[in-house]
Order: structure tokens, then sequence, then C-alpha cells
């Protein structure tokens, strides 16, 4: 929550009399509506704009808020002055901090540690300010306070705030609250979303970012919100990808966006692409129910519209309501003959407003229909107005959602001032209309949705613990199958192989595997193993191990005299399975961040995988499976028998429970993951598991220009 | 070229003076601005809105079009009257034909005859008219013509004449001409695109269709067309499936849509989803010059909706202009220092006109730009006038597009009328001027585009036409590999193969056909081959030939004693090639049609196929091939060596040949083509060939609701 919103008295530090200076414009925007204590501040002291100005805050004392625009050097002692007075509340107007070279960073450093040890609460700095229209509150140098509505609004950028309003003045578009988030030194979207959560007048939660501070908090904060309020974030801007080498195919195929694309669907967030997208939706949940279902009916005074129209709906994933026959009978009844009673529901041409009002509460009554396009082309005898006046009736009225396109230019002014003044969505063209129905319908499905904790499976940490120590000592980073020992103490099966340097050893080892096997001589010299006779298939019993073992010890040192042998590798040989990959990588954003996808060129060329932020609990380890386009040929397609679903479930979330308990496996993968017959398991055939490099800890927390991750701004 | 447009003289036959008659709008709208003779031709005789009126078109003679509002069952004795008296151009404005049941179909038919006779063009029936803004003629029931302007028109949706009218006009967008289609009896689209391409007012064709009558002459209309002018087409409505039941992978794959798909992407028809993107397009095809290039420069007075718009435009596939030395350096000497003198050019949120004005040209004359997107967003000192001059005076003289952004709403009012009025093109949302820009950059591909004539090969067609008729004389409409000359006659290597039935014939087409061979059991009762011991692989000589024979005839009687053995089959092994597709079903509208795809899950999972429409040029397969998703496997991914893709090409196209030369061959497909290494050719494995059943014929004409193929129309 935060307090500021609903401060009883401002104060603006630096205010001036100054036309042009934002000290002026800030005075002037709160001037103009807000009715709690406006107090200047300016060392000069006099009357600004007709308010008596104090010399400094601590002349005056204690303020709900103190909003700040001197220049940057002066404001880390003003802040503290702030803090000596009890305030905690500020907002830092002023830029020349962090986004710029210099003494920039510092300042803000500066001020990030006062406000930890007087607990503020500072938006900013380099921000437009923020506005609260039921408290009528404008603490920004935007001159107009926005109108009053259901949104709320947080942006990283100062031009898009200043755009999104003038434009929402033109639609009458209402917000609660708006905040500009500036650098985020202290107060960060995660803040917002949960204030917006909290704000009795917020139904909606916007946001433009171009990055994010704290990706696990931004999980928290969405979950909770996305299921009071729909939360709808445009995220722009290529994060840079970090400097570490990858080495995974998990890191080849993660691009800087895929966390932020599982991170958002897996915490309610609605992603939106663009601002107009952003506003068409918005609009629609401010203002309109949400329907029960996906099916819809669109009411038309034509037909070709309303074919398009259709073709969209389909196409987005929304269906065409089938109206029942009582429906379909009362149209009939009700409408002209050359009408269609069938969904999409034509009223001809000459549609008069009391027609459109039969067929749309006609259409309302139908348990089939959960929500209305209700869509409507300016022909000759047409009255806008008119038919507009009936979806603002039943708008009032209706449980389900009615979202209209008027279809037209000139003709329909009047008829979209009207809609827009009684605040009913209304969309120029149908496809937009049925975008947002889509959303609508969409976010009925995120407000139900449940988050259940990630199992917690009785694992064997020491072991783990043990041989990572070991690396560390050895200064090995990157470790194989020869360190299978870490999948088997978190549950996960491994294919059977041992590595073996004796006769003996391989024979052993063999009899305890169990055959069929294959063998594969182990030397860094020799990369082309099949070409010096160095691999051997269907190896059935101990004679035909002893026989492998002594052909390769006999034979390779005469082809690879230079060749360092450092023994044989045994695997049991496996048929019949599909192969699969599960991998990790760290995102700086997010932190482990998970992947799977079908083996092969499955990842390498489809590039076919879907990531998911760990810990995941058993749904997103579900949807990471059915998340795939391919995801069929694990289902059986083709006639071929059912994979071992439930089993690569298991290991996704055992890996998920590893690399959330060690934070120094920074890249991971089992590739492949062989998985069998639906009830026949799965087996980590070969691993990869990468340990954070201990100097280059540091680098990581940077992500895209203008944000930082929290532990760099701490 | 349709000479109506051009009417020195206009008769409405059923010009009424009751207002809310049809007779009585068309007269108005002519009455407004045409300054040609208008005749009114009412039984009654008399004045008609101050007009003599006639009391037959006989009793009036010639003229150069006849607008008839009159009932339709009196319509074709009037067409008759007027082709009498040597009319050439009509519009039927009445509905009342094919789009009713009963007597409607008949009576269009009995139109379809008249005009024939009389070499009359018609346009409708069932239609709003025609206008011609250049000539001041609004022939339609719309009461007000288009502004002049450089777009033409036509539509297959009255209301959405209306509604694009009603837009326009609002915007201040222009036209040329304009087409309600209606039934397209006898006008049809390709008769529009024609006309519209030699118009010398028109610079961009747009259509809203939801059919096409003549799928083939779409093709060169449109191929004619798009070479001059911009063509933007919607095509909505799902057409309906043919009731055929399809027997081949090429069958099921092919959508509705696939046909319309391919054939708009091979004759140069820009496909537009909404009505939206084509007015965006088309403003800004009819108001810009070409980009040379897809490197743009984008100026900006905000950072957040530059990245916003970067982003879109790098998604879209354009690519951001590399500024040179020079321009950075001269923008950064006139800029302020905090400006960005990168692309995207930041000139600050306190720029003035002259700012704007200093950065637009010294990025014009960048060489490396070839389009400029310019960002306006309303900040507190932005003039937004004085912005919109400067790009209205520099588009008047720069050969390079500028597309305007103007990101705001009230504030933004004048601006965006100015824009309007200066035909400048301008978006609220910078997404869609990066999508127009895109747009503009297509053409100018599509403009250099060729359309060689497809080879012609050397071939057998009397071998072919041999088989079809044996085929068709015993009743038999499916053919497989047993005739595969059909392929050898059109060029296509097949693998070896032959059906045997006694061990001498056996071993001598074993010899002919090379080593290895596979030989597999042929009986019709037998399904599962190798259960039974009825596939022998990798025979090596004529003894494995005569073991492997042997073998089958002696035990496989024993296992199934009921199965009627016929003989055996042999088949050259094939090792390391790949598997491919090439598939072809008849589209009701547009003929044969061709599929490329990767056999196996690539096509029956992934459905990652090409279709084009054949006849195909060369640059059509190379297209088809390279236009799959995974087209990178043939071409040597993961290590792999190339496959042997120019072979893939010389077969598409003599499939092309055959499939063209053959009409009675309804379904056709390749399946494995088998593929090998760069320069290695490839090898028909199997084929399915399916013949035309005569009795079905008839039914393929029928098209989506309201369109009609050209047999049918006859």
């Amino acid at each position: 929550m935060l307090d500021m919103f609903n401060a009883k008295s401002v104060a603006v530090i630096g205010a001036s009399h100054t036309k042009g200076k934002i000290g002026y414009d800030v005075m002037k925007s709160l001037l103009k509506y807000y009715e709690g204590e406006i107090i200047p501040i300016n060392p000069k002291g006099g009357k600004i704009l007709g308010v008596p100005a104090y010399t400094s805050i601590k002349e005056y004392g204690h303020v709900d808020l103190a909003v700040i625009v001197i220049p940057a050097h002066l404001i880390p002692a003003t802040v503290e002055e702030c803090g000596e007075t009890g305030i905690k509340n500020i907002v830092v107007i002023s830029a020349g901090f962090k986004e710029i070279e210099g003494e920039g960073p510092e300042l803000e450093n500066q001020l990030v540690e006062i406000c930890k040890k007087y607990d503020i609460k500072l938006v900013g700095p380099n921000c437009l300010g923020v506005m609260d229209t039921y408290n009528n509150m404008n603490a920004s140098f935007s001159s107009d306070i926005a109108h009053k509505g259901k949104i709320s609004f947080m942006t990283q950028s100062g031009a898009i705030m200043a755009a999104i309003l003038d434009y929402a003045d033109k639609k009458n578009i209402g917000f609660s609250r708006i905040v500009s988030l500036g650098n985020k030194a202290v107060v960060n979207e995660n803040d917002c979303i949960t204030d917006f959560m909290e704000d009795k007048n917020t139904e909606v939660i916007i946001a433009y970012l171009e990055g994010i501070v704290d990706g696990p908090g931004f999980i928290e904060a969405s979950r909770r919100a996305s299921k009071k309020k729909p939360v709808l974030v445009i995220k722009s801007g290529r994060t840079s990808k970090g400097s570490e080498a990858v080495s995974s195919h998990t890191g080849t195929i993660a691009g800087s966006d895929s966390a932020y694309e599982a991170a958002f669907s897996q915490s309610g967030v609605i992603r939106v692409n663009s601002l107009d997208e952003m506003m068409d939706y918005g609009s629609a949940m401010a203002l309109s129910p949400l329907p029960k279902g996906n099916k819809i009916a669109i009411i038309t005074n034509a037909g070709g519209p309303a074919i398009m129209t259709t073709d969209v709906a389909i196409k987005t994933g929304l269906e065409m309501a089938q109206l029942t026959c009582e429906t379909r009978e009362k149209l009939k009844e009700g409408l002209p003959k050359t009408a269609s009673s069938k969904n999409p529901v034509d009223v001809l041409g000459d549609a008069s407003p009391e027609r459109y009002a039969f067929a749309l509460d006609t259409v309302l009554e139908d348990p089939n229909v959960d929500g209305v396009i209700y869509l409507v082309t300016p022909q000759s005898v047409t009255d806008p107005e008119g038919i507009a006046k009936v979806a603002i009736e039943r708008a009032a009225e209706s449980k389900k959602p009615i979202l209209c396109s008027f279809f037209g230019g000139t003709r329909f002014e009047g008829a979209e001032k009207l809609l827009a003044l009684k605040q009913i969505p209304n969309y120029l063209y149908p496809k937009r209309a049925v975008k947002s129905m889509k959303k609508l319908y969409d976010y009925s499905i995120i407000k139900d949705q449940e988050y259940p904790k990630p199992p917690e499976f009785d694992v064997d940490k020491g072991t783990v613990k043990r041989i990572i120590e070991d690396a560390k000592k050895n200064d090995i980073h990157t470790l194989g199958l020869e360190s299978f020992d870490i999948l088997k103490a978190y549950g996960i099966p491994t294919v059977g192989t041992a590595i073996t340097k004796t006769l003996e050893e391989t024979v052993k080892s063999a009899e305890e595997i169990g055959y069929p096997l294959v063998m594969k001589i182990v030397s860094p010299q020799i990369s082309h193993k099949s070409d010096v006779g160095g691999i051997k298939l269907n190896l059935e019993n101990a004679d035909d191990v002893k026989a492998a073992y002594e052909d390769m010890m006999e034979n390779i040192p005469k082809r690879e005299p230079e060749a360092k042998i450092e023994g044989v590798q045994l695997q049991k040989m496996l048929s019949d399975g599909k192969e699969v990959i599960i991998g990790m990588v760290r995102d700086p954003t997010f932190g482990p961040m998970l992947m799977f996808g079908l083996g092969g060129i499955y990842v390498e060329v489809l590039k076919d995988v879907k990531f998911a932020i760990a810990p995941v609990n058993e749904i997103e380890a579900k949807d990471m499976i059915k998340g795939i386009k391919t995801h069929e040929l694990l289902e059986g397609a083709r006639g071929d028998k059912a994979n071992d679903v439930k089993a690569i479930a298991d290991i996704i979330l055992r890996i998920s429970q590893l690399v959330t308990d060690f934070p120094e496996i920074n890249e991971f993968e089992i590739n492949p993951l062989m998985v069998f017959e639906e009830g026949a398991g799965a087996l980590a055939v070969d691993m990869r598991l990468m340990l954070k490099e201990e100097k280059k800890t540091e680098n990581v927390s940077q992500t895209s220009k203008g944000s930082v991750s929290l532990e760099s701004a701490k």
C-alpha cells in the first residue's frame, strides 16, 4: 500500500513562480483540483502562485507527501531533511541520477540509503510524478488530471504517460491512480501492483515496463493481484544478452524475452504488445462484466462485416454461440423475413433502434450466449445515436459483456461520443471488439487459476553438496554423466552406466548394469570413436564384453598410438524410447528458468521448446510438456503408443527442486532423457551441469538499460 | 476497361419521386454532383426531382450507362430493351436474384444470357452501385460521393462500402473509382482489377472479396496489375469444403484457405486481414513514395515509444538504419547534448518544430535511410501543428516515405486534421505506421517481380493418356506404383521396382534393378507382411533373391493358408535419402494446387507444407521448397550434407506440367520422394494418383456463398 495517494498535504520542494519551470508546472497541476493542503518550499520564501511559501521543509514540518523538483545534487540532503521531519512519502521528479553518467549513480545510491534509513517510499527519480483522481491529486507536471475511472496505470516512460493521458482524454477513458516510475530507485512495479490491487477504486491494472527490478517479487505480486484484477503489461525493449558464454542447448535457445514470456504466463499477467491493445483491453475490462464462457453472438446490420468478424472470432479462439431453438424461433417471429435468425444475427440494413433492441434482448437471454458483439454500419436509414442508446441501456443491466463496433466515420461521430460518455466499450473496427472479448474471456480463466505449492521431494541434498564442493575444489566447472549421482540423489532415474579401467572391473560393472550394453572407448584424444573401433554395440553377455574390451585395448593403441586410453564406458542399450531435453539457465531477472523440448531437430531446428521459471508446481510442469507444438508426438500421434508423460513431469519437478536448492548450478541439461511407453518411465542418458564461476556473479544482475535488479539497487 | 465510369449520360430505370425509395436516392445521388445528362425512366413519365422523365428506355434511346432499380422479375425484359437500344453498360442495384431461393437464380441466368447476346457489361445485380469521383458520378444509393483520391475500391459487401466511405470521409481519404460488385453475374473482380489498372487516376487497388469467380483469370489479372499498382485484398469467409472424400495427405492438409493464400502470393496480391490494415496500407501507398530498401530511421521526442517502435520494426522485418558518421556528427552538433544522435533519433521532450525539421532533413539526406517514421508525443511544450507542418513540407518534396505517428489524443486533434487535409499518412499508434512502412517496402519488391513462363519439358503424353484411358476402361480410379510409367513418361526418376510372379522372372528383374534389394510379398490378404516373413531386406545378389523367394513361397502359405499370393515386389533399397512429399489437389476456384513438404511427422504432425497453384515456374518451385519452416533440414542443418534441392524443384515442375496436361487427374501424390545428396538426385518411391469420377464433376464449381465459378456462371 502506498500512502502517498491518500495524501492530505503535499509539499512542493522547489516550487517556482517562473513559468516554464517544472516547479511552476507542478504547483499549477496541484492547485487546479487538489483539495488538500499545498505547501510550496522555496529558499526565497514569499508567495508562489498565491500560496505562502516556506524556505525549507524543516521550517514547515511534516507533510503526507513531498514532491521534489530541485537539482539532483541537492536532493540527498533534502531527502535526509524530509526523513528527519518524519515524511514517509516522496516523489522525485528531477533527473540527473542513474540514467546519466558521472555522479548520477552515486547520487541515486545515496537516495536509496537515506530512504532505507527513514523507511521512506520514494517514487522516481527522473519521472513525471503521480496522480490519484479520487483524491483529486495531480502531483505531476502533466497539466491536466486524468478523468476518474477504474484503471490504474504505471509506466516506465513519461512520454507514454503523456500520450496515454491525452488519448484517454479524447476517448473519455478514466483512471484511478497513475505512477510514472522513473528510475525505480525505491518504489518499483511490484509495490505499485500491490497498491493498485488494494485500491478500492482500481479494477484494472495496466503497466508499461522496460524492465523488472525483482523478478521473483514480480511473480508473487502478480499472482496475488491477477486473481483480483486483470494485470495487463507491455514489456518493451530487448534485454541485452548476458556476457557469459552459454554451453548448453538450453542456453543457446533461451532468448532474452523467453523469461518474461514464461514469468508473465505463470503469474496471470496478460501480456500485450502495443498501446492500442492495452487501451482496447483495458477499457473492456474496466467497463464490462466477464463472460462465463467463450461463446459469442454477433448482432449486425450487414453481412460482409459479420463474415469478417466471425472469421476473426474463430481465429482468435472464441466460438460462435449456437442459438437455442427458442431464440431462433423468437428472432424469426420478430425480425423481417429476410433477416438471419442464426448467429451472426443479421437485422438487415434498414434496422431501426427498436429492431436492434429486440435482437439484443433476445440474444442476451439465450443461455448459450456468453457475450455479444454489437456491430453497426452506416446504412442509408441507420439511426446511429438511437442504436447506440439501445446498447447503453442494455449494458447498464446486462451481466454479459456487450462490446460495440460502430464501424464508420463521420456519420458515427455522435454515437461514438455518446458511447464514450456512457462508458460503453466501442471499437471502430470489429476485429478489435472481438480481440477484446477474447481477453475478457482469458481473464475469466486467469481469475480462477490456482498456484499450488511445488511438491517437496525427499532428496539427498548432502550428496549433491559434496559433489559440487569437490568439483569446486578441483576447479572443475562442468560435470557430465560421471556425476549422475546428483540425479540419483534427487530421485531422477538414470541409464545404467559405468566408466571402468580394467577388464575385471568392466565385466563386473556390465553384470551389474545388465544387458544389452554398448561399450565406448574413453580417451580425450579420440573424437570419432567409431572410426577406430571404439564403439561396440549389442553386447549380450560377459563374453561379449570381454571380447569387446580386449579388442579395443589391443587394436586402438595401434591405430591411435598418440591417444591416452583412460578406460571404457559401459551404458545400457535403450530401444523404443523418445528423446527429450530438460534444461535450465539462470535468467538475470527471474532466476532459474527451465526448458523442455523434444530432442534432436525439434530443439535444434524447430526450436520447439517451452520455458518456465522455477520452482514450478505440478500444473506448470504439465503445461511445459503440453506447451510444445509437437506434444502430440508424446501422446501417441500416428498410431504410436503414448509416452510416459507423467514420468517427464516428475523429473521436471525434481530438477526444479535441484536448481532451486543449488543456486551455484548456473546451467543444467539432461540431454537426452529417454522416455518410454506410458508407465515405463524415463531415464537420463546424459547430463551437463555448469557451475557458476565465482568471479562472474557480479555481472549477472544487469538487465536492460534503465533497469537494474534488486541486488545492485541495494 | 469498363466504359461505364466515363459515362456522359446516365438513365435511372425506376427513378422515383417517393422519398425512401432507392429510385429516389439514386436520382438524388446523381443530381448532386454529376455534370452529364441524367434521364429518369418511369412508366408514369412526368418530372422526377425536376428532371423530365421518359416512360421507357426505348422512348429515350441510347445512354452511356443505365442504372436499374425496378423489381427483379421485370429486369430481364428491361435489359433486353437496353440491349436493343445499344446500351453497353448497366448497373443492376435491385436484389432478388441468385442470393435468394426460388426464381432468383433463373432470373440471374437470364440476365447473363442477355448480356452475352448484346455484349453488355453489367455490374450487380444486388449491389449498391458504382462511383467515379473524377467523372463526378455517384451512380449508387450512397448519399454522398467519395472525395477525389488515388484509391480504387471494389467490394462484395455493400455495407463495407458504406462503412469505408463514411470512415474515409472522416479521415479525408480519397478514391477514384468504387464498385459494389453484388452477385458478379457479368462484371467480376478480374474486370475491375484490369479497369483500375488502366485508370489513370488510380494508384492503389483495394478489394473486399468473399469469393473469386475465375481463379486463373484472377491470377493473370493480378499479376499484370500488381506490377503497376499495389493490389490489396481482403478475402473473408471460409469456403465450404468440397464434398469429395480426399484420400491423400495433400487432400487432408489443404484447407479451404490454402489456395487463396497461394494464389495471392503467386500473383503479387498483398493480402490484408482486416479493414484497418486495408485502409492503413492503402493510404500509405496512395500518398507515399516507395522506399528503396527496408532500412528506416525513427525520429521521436520520447524514449519509451521509440523503444516500442523499434521492437515492432524489427519484428515486422524492417531494419533500423545505421546512420552514417556524417549524419551522426551533424545531429550531434545541431541537437542538444542529451539528445540521441543514433537511430532512433531522440530530439527530446522539449523539441520545437525547428528541431524536428533539422533532424528530419538530416536523416532524409542519409543514404542509409530508406524511410522515416516521424513519431510525436504530446509533451508539455510540444507544438503539434508546428511539428505537423514540418512533416507536410518535407513530404511534399521527399523521395523517401515519411509516415507520421502523432500518438496522443485531444491535444493532437488539430495536427491530425492538418495532416489529413494535406494527405500525409498519419497513424495514431506507431505500430501501424511501422507496419504500413513494411507494406510499402513489400510492394517495392512485388513491383519488380517477374513471372517467367513455366518450362515445357519434352514428355511422353501418349503413354500417360493410354494408362489413364486403360484405367477408366477398367473402372479403376486409384493408381499406385504399378503405374510408375506415368512418372517415367514425364521424366521423373523412380526407384527400381518390379512385381513378379515366378522365380525366373524375379531373378531377372532383380538383375535389372540392381542390388541391394528388398523383397515384399504381394497379397491383398496380408497386411502385416513382416509378421509372416513377407519382407526380406538387404538382398545382395541373385542367390539371396532366390533364397528369399523360395522361403516366402514355401513358408507363407503355411502361416497364412487363406491368403492368395499374387507374387513378390522387388524394390531397390535406398539409404541416406530424406523423404519428401509432393502432392496435388484440385481447388474449385484455382484448379490444380501443388503441395510440398518433408515426409513423416513434418507433414502429419507439424503440417509444415507449402502450396502453389499450378502451373508453376522455376521461381515458384524453388519458393515452395524454401517456403517450409524446416527447409534448413534439406540444406544441411546440424552438420548433415545438403540435399539435392535442384532435383526436387525439377520434379515439382514436371508434376506441375503433368497435372496441367491432364485435368482428369483429381489428386496426386508422390510419397515419399527420396532425395539424396546434392547432385545425387531424387527418386519417387511410391505414388498415388486419383482420377476424377465423371459423375462428380458438376459439383466442383461451387465455392463460397455468393460466389460461383465460371463454369456455372456461363
